[in-house]
């Protein structure tokens, strides 16, 4: 064994709002020599997404939270550099959770081998391939159920799902509205894109701008943020609205009890559904999502724009591009 | 034409918190011939429901708001007493929405004619085989879902929904917990009706008596009530939970506006559904839940509970026993 040396971002604190620097510790380890079954991935790119900060709450989610001292976790792409495991070999390109660190052992049980496919920029696998492109794909298809002709309003519209949802709406036939917080990233999403409209929460009422955005009401509304934007877009649905909750961006950094929507009787009125779902639930169905994605990719139906950072130093203060909303695409770290 | 009078409450003033009497006008006026094509009902029983206190006020809701000086919309039975629409003929029981009076004039489109059935009183007829029936059955078994050996949650469990919701549970072989606000209510749905715990809930801590009743926690939540009830049940939803939303009586009477759940990101930690319901979307499929509830009357296996105000003097002050919990089963008025 090369006598390697391994980099990591430990937590080290419970944030209170938003991440600081001194939530987390940097530490330099060797890498210890590899037991019978396990395997050494040499971590390429770390993906950032939201549900890191609620990882890094004393709360178990739906993972337990991460240890105070333990390698922060975090979605991560790498080559196999060594193998004591006979399902992996080295080169083999796999994703998993394999934490903010350049070097990862694992037993092989929680990580996957990607395929290779020619042409394809290794960021694509963090993201549109992966988590991003599976949360999208379901969440809007499978619980949004969208039909052709219906209006899909989506917020958090400039980010990696929100983005994706959108094109995959308008590549459904539908009238797709986008939320996002700059009048740049509405630009992008309309001329870009192709959404029919687009709203920046932080300059208009979104009350007023979704009902001369969405004139027939709103059929679909794929929520990133939870909130006041939910509350809004609940006072505008249709009969049998559908709703699938993403995420609740707007509440991760809350350091007071959230308040909740206050429409929520919209639920009865338009006999209207509301629904959680999580990507992990549909990584059996990985396979049907990737070859569409693919295929709309190919054809240039779809774009997909990563935000890359330099450095894993730098992931303590990239992951608050996520609530900072100065983010443009996937958020990723290149180690 | 004999010279009848009709009696009548008609909306006075749009309603402050609960209905007050002054928000009602008494008014006398004789009955008009009839038209070709209508008929008309002599009125028996009216019921009495939360929706009453949604459609006094100034804002439509699924129907449109009540106006100010019309006779106040509400459901009725009652036989026609003379007809000339060839549909109906004299003697026929028919129900709808009547209004709070003692004779309606009606053109045959909104009523529909109810089947006697030997030895059934009229009072059934508000409820078990109507709206309450169809909205306790539909909304528990197409909107919950329940499986056999799963955990019910039912707010406003000794209503006429919710005693009924608990009990097709049982039926369906379920645990079930009833939330209610009298000791004695609770009582009455464990030893009367099976339910297999109750809650207090003026007097006991919510989250922690669920704990205690859900030790598997809460796989359907039939939420007749929202508010801060729904926020305590959403805290122990199982994966894959749903939601029933059929009412939020705790905020219709709200003179601010109502503070939803901060708990909501738990739909999506458990990928849970909350879904609103009306029983107006399943009329056409009355016909399946009455010939099974009827079954269930017959071999004992539910029971149905009537309150009757004596007196269409009395509706006014009738209707907030709804609101102040003092009503004991399906509350109606006989004329």
């Amino acid at each position: 064994m090369t006598e390697k040396m391994n980099r990591q971002w430990r937590l080290a604190a419970r944030p209170v709002g938003n991440f600081k620097d001194s939530d987390f510790k940097w530490t330099e380890e060797p890498v210890p020599a590899l037991n019978e079954g396990e395997l050494l991935v040499h971590c390429q790119y770390i993906s950032l997404d939201p549900t890191n900060r609620g990882w890094a709450n004393a709360t178990d989610t739906y993972l337990p939270a991460v240890k105070l001292g333990d390698v922060m976790r975090g979605g991560a792409i790498g080559l196999v550099e060594e193998s004591r495991n006979p399902k992996f070999k080295t080169g083999d390109l796999v994703s998993g959770l394999l934490g903010w660190q350049e070097y990862a052992v694992s037993d092989g049980t929680a990580i996957s081998k990607l395929p290779v496919i020619p042409g394809l920029p290794l960021t694509a696998y963090l993201g549109l391939f992966g988590h991003i492109g599976l949360t999208a794909y379901y969440g809007l298809l499978d619980v949004g159920m969208p039909k052709e002709g219906e209006t899909i309003v989506v917020s958090g519209a400039a980010g990696a799902v929100g983005s994706l949802v959108g094109q995959i709406g308008k590549i459904k036939g539908c009238h797709v509205v986008g939320i996002a917080g700059t009048d740049e990233k509405c630009k992008w999403l309309i001329e870009e894109l192709g959404f029919d409209a687009a709203i920046n929460y932080k300059t208009e009422n979104v009350s007023e701008a979704l009902k001369r955005a969405c004139p027939k009401g709103v059929d679909v509304y794929f929520d990133n943020v939870g909130g006041e934007i939910l509350d809004a877009v609940l006072a505008q649905i249709n009969l049998g609205a559908r709703i699938p909750l993403c995420g609740m961006i707007s509440q991760y950094n809350a350091t007071e009890r959230p308040v909740g929507p206050s429409n929520l009787a919209m639920l009865i009125i338009r006999r209207a559904r509301m629904q959680g779902f999580l990507v992990s639930d549909y990584m059996h169905r990985a396979e049907e999502a990737m070859t569409q994605l693919g295929r709309w990719l190919m054809e240039g139906k779809i774009k997909y724009r990563v935000d890359v950072v330099e450095g894993l130093e730098q992931t303590p203060r990239a992951v608050n591009k996520l609530f900072d909303g100065s983010n443009q695409g996937k958020l990723v770290v290149k180690i």
